[in-house]
């Protein structure tokens, strides 16, 4: 999949290891409509910083990348190291540095040395390629077991509009933004104001609805690109009809690549999804879902393939969400477990073990208490969580 | 240790395994003034429910406790199983059912069998002994891997008042209860309300400053029996002097058994001391705590015996609590890591790493924003936590 007007490219720049790409760059030929989220950690890497302050205008053209290195937790040395990686890529591409976006995950708190990137940056931008993203996105891995793309096409106005993204993250992952970096490139034509609430809503609905270990970082990046390379007429407040479909095309990436990362969540071998339904309203069934999601217990339960709906019950209860345990039912896939509150016996179980030994199953808790619901993306607690957590920096 | 006027036993009763300890009583010659704190779950096991209502004329004679069955989501059933329970104790002693307390742990949604109950509760009685206590702290294990008691002797007015507690609890340990039952026993002459806020306050500063996994169950509960027994001078409003040395006394036996609690959490290998200091307000620096406390990716660095600094300043980042990433200190034991936000380089980084090869260490993050403080108890996440709980049922 190539969208026009946009290249990338990625190398091995020995950042932290040898012998792994981990420096990569996109760039657009022409300035970008471009927004941006970032993570809601208290603590924000240097390149968060500079991001924010660099998409108040809405545009960039290029943005580098590296894993190896958070580059958070740095003080000042963190954000001379965050402009200068920038302005080695202005200077290579001949573009204003302002329109540099850079981007790192990785360890937190170690210094950034800047010699990998000075001798690695110029070949980096003469080796850009329409074709480059399955570069990029092994470059910005971390402990990610596969590179995470997606990609969509749509009509707009009888034109033909490509979307393309990359994505990284398997740990740190949780609603609100995770340790995430997600780039997606459009060559659609659209204004600032109406791709910004694309996104918003997008992200929403997405990388904030998946979970792995309950813990965010310093780092957590979203960057949408728009070119209008491919001609359209422009998406924006008078054609509702061309909002709607970008949005399904965007949304549908975001949703896919969040799955992707569920999926690769570190020491993962089941994804769940966690649903509260019927409560009496969507923040107490998403606190209900969230609760579930991250429960350690429940997890083990999930990899030990154990239909235990007590220890969900439990952190149900422990969530904030308003319910009556006696009205609550819970089934795993179809296999119905808990009827107004109580378990329904031991075929019921066995039914619902052959359930949690599959790869992906839904468990739907009903809280018969209203009409809201919320979903949750999450996976199963793991020994080989607990063994890559403990090896990461070694 | 015995406690003048209070007995207590323990018998095989094959309520969930064969011949291990798992019923026990505690009894008092004559009603004993009492306190009880219950779980904040909204899931409240049946025998919670019953204590709780029992509980309302600050007074119980014995408390029956089995590990096997929570009696927890049973519905009607439960209820009337733990009403049933009661008065079998209450016709073996011949005292009034409403001064019986129930408890109860185990596994949550399955019927109580009331049989092994009618066979063991006579004999139960019939061997009640004055040091019955440690059986008593072996019967209501689950996972845990010791029994835990604790002890102490204080001089009321010249007069000697013994204190003993049990206490259980090892999985699903978290701030605001945990899973957990305690049991305390006093001898000490004290009014109900000087007792319910030594009991409230001590709680305050011991259970709930444990977290294993953040997990809270059905069944949490802590009762304090005070049969008056050592005929001291009344502990009440008029003895401001008694009441110090009591309320000493009785947060240490919390204390120590909270202590005991998280040094048996599932699959530890190290009991942690999370210190926030330094913050603008109470709540802060509680929330930091906690949150560090009960973060994945910092328990399992703990595990593997890394200072990572950094999984811990994110966790503090996305606590809640207030502070300036660039001010921020931290120490493992006395080996400072972290000045003013900012890593202390390689020699700092091995000497920290000594700290973590310790069994227990306290790791100090110090704001320097204001002068509140907050202490929380951790363990680090092990595989043997995850296979613990995996195969917990079967």
């Amino acid at each position: 999949m190539k969208v026009k007007g946009f290249t990338a490219a990625a190398v091995r720049a020995g950042i932290r290891y040898q012998d792994r790409l981990d420096l990569g760059l996109i760039y657009s030929e022409v300035p970008a409509v471009t927004v941006g989220m970032f993570t809601t950690n208290t603590v924000q890497a240097a390149p968060v910083v500079l991001g924010r302050k660099r998409l108040l205008n809405g545009k960039a053209q290029a943005v580098l990348v590296n894993s190896g290195n958070a580059n958070a937790c740095t003080g000042e040395q963190g954000m001379e190291a965050a402009l200068r990686t920038g302005s080695l890529v202005a200077d290579a591409l001949g573009i204003d540095e302002e329109l540099v976006q850079v981007a790192s995950t990785g360890v937190i708190g170690e210094p950034v040395n800047i010699d990998p990137f000075v001798r690695a940056v110029p070949g980096l931008a003469a080796s850009l390629k329409e074709d480059g993203f399955d570069d990029l996105a092994q470059a910005i891995m971390t402990t990610d077991t596969v590179p995470k793309t997606s990609s969509a096409t749509v009509e707009i106005n009888g034109v033909s509009v490509n979307l393309l993204g990359v994505a990284k993250g398997s740990g740190m992952i949780m609603p609100n933004m995770a340790t995430m970096l997600c780039f997606v490139v459009t060559d659609a034509r659209i204004s600032f104001s109406i791709l910004n609430e694309i996104v918003k809503t997008g992200v929403e609905q997405s990388f904030n609805l998946i979970t792995v270990d309950g813990d965010t970082s310093t780092n957590d990046t979203v960057l949408v690109m728009a070119n209008g390379a491919a001609k359209n007429h422009c998406i924006d407040e008078e054609n509702k009809e061309s909002i709607k479909v970008f949005t399904e095309a965007l949304h549908k990436v975001f949703k896919d690549l969040a799955l992707q990362i569920v999926s690769d969540g570190e020491g993962t071998t089941k994804v769940v999804t966690v649903r509260v339904v019927g409560a009496r309203s969507r923040e107490d069934a998403m606190n209900g879902a969230r609760t579930i999601a991250n429960s350690a217990l429940v997890k083990t339960a999930f990899f030990g393939e154990d239909a235990n709906w007590g220890r969900i019950i439990a952190a149900l209860g422990r969530s904030g969400c308003q319910f009556q345990p006696d009205r609550v039912s819970m089934a795993f896939d179809d296999a119905v477990m808990v009827e107004n509150g109580l378990g329904c016996g031991k075929e019921a179980e066995e039914k619902a073990s052959k359930v949690l030994q599959q790869k992906e199953f839904t468990v739907t808790v009903d809280l018969r208490d209203g009409s809201e619901r919320a979903e949750v993306f999450t996976t199963d607690l793991t020994c080989d969580y607990v063994n890559i957590n403990a090896d990461y920096r070694s």
